[in-house]
Order: structure tokens, then sequence, then C-alpha cells
């Protein structure tokens, strides 16, 4: 490893609010265990995108979270999951929207960066894709839990659209989304984002979790970043790709433009992200009630967060 | 109308090359009557909103363009049209992916942004939408036109993915959007773009068209922007929300922040933009062969480009 470089990374869970203890820290430890997975990567000089694919995989295969197996449901009883990744070193990039029976759609939105000439496949299109490329399909039920299936069956009691996992129905807006953002051993960065969307969604509602510059973002030259939030407005600010075109033209720190786009551009109460510079400074904010998030410190320690 | 404020609007029609006269006049004639629709409104002291609704849905109907009737077809055979718009004085926003049966994709958009909570409705979900909001639905071979079919067994004869309305068959990336940005006599300012997609396309390929912050954007805070060209880099490089992060920020006016996105940001031979400040300037560049516009100069004379 580089001595001068000390790898680093950032994982997050979401915005919703757990207030049951149990449930707590089975997030905790959901969390702990996906920041080791993508930090075992790094230690191993592995690179920062190799280390964000880890980590969100193993978020996209833990039920607790909303995204992969675990996922919410669909009006209709269905799931419908997006995911990006973006690559700093190269500024490649590729997403998903609406995969039904992509078992990892962090795995899609990668060989869609990798092994295609675009950046964002949908649909029954980006499903044959994954067959063609090797990418692991499954029944829309490997998806479905009894957990989420009960917050649908409230939602459309409620008759409202809901999000995330949060334990209570209420109108605040909550937000299912996991993400992490990394830099290596070389100082590449990296960004993924992966979400099972909205519970009771009706009319292929698309999200910012799968677009480039709204939900995630990556370039070596600035930082890289994941959202988790109410995805409209992330997209209607383009909030990924705006905290890069600050510190690159406006002359702002991670920090400053961090703090500019979550306190003063979005909406109170919209959501947050997490974010790590080229010099490897990691900064999480958020607007929202809470979010979800864990990290090791400058001590080597882990820090979790809900 | 207001004394102070003289409206003003810019059209584009992609950055397709034609050589044939004939068909160059026809384009001409095209790109000038969508022009006058929109700048109709504005005379009349209508909102940019609605100018440059009237300019796209124009343009949507004319069969020469990409852009519902007369869109590119898919590798299927079928057709499958993008479009988005926003709102500078509100920032409401709205766009539609992948849509099959909707003969106005802009008009789709304008219903995301007026009458949904989302901002990107997507596939079949969308056309449910259309359908629940009025907006009118017809068949796909509506799209259809023979010169298209044409363009798609070329360019199945070549195995290539090909965009635009390009009168030959090379490697030249061609690119069929269209688009208009405008500032009314109060002041507002607003950009919509639509496109039929690329020719021979496979897998649900998402361009930029149809994403808020990639392929459109407005703020009376600082501009609007309707892009065109290869999709994948303006949503890589979220083009149109840099040019207004930039000028937010970094202190650039619109034509700096225009120049350095076109020429320094994109890839050369990726396409090209229109734009208007919150001042009235309009501002249009492209790094591809040519890119296809009109506009009202400062004397009142229509200006057109292709």
């Amino acid at each position: 490893m580089n001595d001068s470089i000390i790898p680093r990374i950032i994982v997050h869970g979401g915005t919703g609010r757990i207030d049951d203890p149990v449930r707590r820290r089975a997030y905790s430890e959901g969390l702990k265990e996906a920041l080791l997975k993508g930090r075992e990567v790094l230690t191993y000089n592995g690179s920062a995108l190799d280390a964000v694919i880890a980590a969100v995989v193993n978020l996209e295969n833990n039920h607790l979270f909303n995204a992969g197996h675990g996922s919410v449901f669909c009006h209709d009883e269905s799931h419908e999951l997006d995911a990006s990744v973006m690559d700093g070193a190269t500024k490649k990039c590729g997403g998903g929207i609406g995969l039904r029976t992509v078992k990892n759609p962090i795995l899609l939105a990668r060989k869609v960066m990798e092994e295609s000439s675009h950046v964002l496949l949908a649909g029954n299109g980006a499903e044959n894709f994954a067959t063609k490329v090797g990418v692991q399909r499954v029944e829309n039920n490997y998806f479905s839990t009894p957990y989420r299936y009960q917050q649908l069956q409230e939602a459309i009691a409620a008759t409202a659209t809901r999000l995330d996992h949060s334990s209570e129905l209420n109108n605040e807006k909550k937000h299912g989304t996991v993400g992490a953002v990394a830099r290596d051993s070389k100082g590449n960065l990296a960004a993924a984002t992966s979400t099972g969307g909205i519970t009771n969604k009706l009319y292929g509602r698309v999200g910012d979790s799968p677009i480039i510059g709204a939900g995630t973002y990556a370039n070596n030259a600035t930082c890289a970043i994941s959202c988790t939030g109410y995805g409209e407005e992330f997209i209607r600010h383009s909030v990924a790709a705006s905290v890069h075109t600050m510190m690159a033209y406006g002359d702002m720190t991670l920090k400053e433009a961090v703090e500019e786009v979550v306190f003063k551009v979005l909406p109170e109460g919209t959501g947050g992200l997490i974010s790590i510079d080229n010099k490897g400074d990691i900064v999480y904010r958020y607007n929202s009630h809470t979010m979800l998030y864990a990290y090791v410190d400058e001590f080597g320690e882990i820090q979790t967060h809900m």
C-alpha cells in the first residue's frame, strides 16, 4: 500500500428513522458489516471502485435495507430497483432503472459502465443486457420480505406514497437507499448508490439513485458523492454533480460545497449525502430527521450513526 | 408587455449534418416555423414555459425532426421517446422516459411537472399516467416514417447504432433531439427538450433528454439550457446543471460557462446546446460538425443555422 495515502470508505443506509432498540442494533451491525466488506478491499490494495461495489452488494443482500433483497413494494406488489456507480479515475459511469429481476442492481450498473457504450439502461432492455453480460437474475419475489409487505399494506390503507424502513406510518417522508464512497491507496475515488424505491409507488417513478449527477458522482479532481432522500429534489438540483462543480469552479472545499447544497439548495427535510474528497476528507450531512451511516474515523475506530 | 424586458427564444433541431439542398431548406423552414410558434406566445405576453412547449410540440409534430412523429426506430422496429421540461421561475420540472404511445412527449413531461409529485416517470407507468391526466395517446406506428425506416435498415446492415437525421451512413455519431429555451416579458426562463432517441437502439438505453440537469435545465437565477448530442457524455457531466452552477458559484457569464462546458468539459464531437440567461443573452455552442438552430437576433431578424 502506498504509504502516503490512507484508503477510506463511508457507507450509508438511507434516512429512515428507527426507534426500536433491537432494530437499531440490527441496522448498526448491518452498516458495520458492509463498511468492513469495503474496507477489506481497500486494505488489500483494491480499488475504490471494487470497495464501494463490495459494500453496496452487502447492503443489497441484507434484508434490512431498502435495496436488493428487502426492497419496498410498488403499488402492484412487485419490486423495481435502481442503481448507479461512477469511477472517479476514469469518469466512466453506469446505471440501471426499473430492474425487476436483477439480484444485485449495483453489479448491473457496473456492467453498464464497463461493457456497454451507454451510461443508463432501463426496464426490460436493461434485464436483457444483464443476461447478455452474465449478471445474475432472480424471480421478482426474491426481493420480498414480510416486513416490507406489511409496510405496503399500511401505506395502501393510508393511501399515501411512503418511503423507506421507518417503523411508523406518518406524513414525514422516509427514504430508503444504500450507498458508499471511497478513496483507495492510489488516491482514486468511486461512488455507488442502490435503492428499492418508495413504498406503494405508481407510474414508473424514477428517483435520483440511478442518475449520475443526481444521486451519484465521482471525479478524482474533486470528490465522490452518494445521496439519499426525496429523490425528486436531488434530480431537480443535480445534487451530486453540483458539489463537484462548486469545488471545481467555485473554489469551495468539500465541506463548504456539501453544506451549501444540503443546507441552502435543498429544501429542509429532503435528505442528505455522504462524500469523500481527493485528500481523503469524509463529509456527511443531512437536513432530514436522521441519516444512517458508518465510517472509520481518523483513529481507526468504526463510527456508526442512525 | 413589460417595456424593459424583450422576450426571446431559441430553438434547436439536433446536430445531424444535412447536405442535400432541398432537405436543408425543409429543415430551415421547420426550425423557423417552430421558432415563430414560440415567439407568438411570447409576443402576446405568454410565459416562457408556454413558449418552449409550443415550439417543441411543433418540432415533435414535424416529421423531419427526431422527436414525436418522425422519430427514429429502435432495433425492434418500434419507437421509444423521451422528453423533459423545466420552469425557471419555480424550478419545477418533469420528464418522461421510454414513451411508446404518447403523441407529444413534451406535453406529458409538463403534466409530470404540474400534476404529479414526481419529476421523472418511465415506461408503462408513464403512459398510464398520461391517460390519467388526459395526454393524447396514439399507436406506436404514428411515429413511423418511411425515411426513418430506411435509416434503420441501413443501420442494421451496418450493424451500427446510429443517431439522427443524417442522410449519409458513416461512423460519425449523429444526434437527433429538439429543444427550446426562452425568456418571457416577465423575465422568467424555461427550457424544453424532446427526442426519438437513437436509430437501432437496444437494451432500453436512456439518453440525456429526459433528465433534468443533463439535457434540460432552467433557473431564473442564472439561465435556461437545452442540449443535443451524444447523451452519455451529457449525463456523465451533468451538462445543463453545470452551466448553472458555474454561473451561480463560479462567477462566470453564460458565455464563459457554456464555452467551458462545450469546449473543455465535453469531449470533441459530442454535441452542443442552446441557452439564454436572465438578461436575455442567447448563447449557442457546439463541438460537433454542426448544430441546427434558429433564433431572432437583436435586430428582429430570424437567423437559422445548420
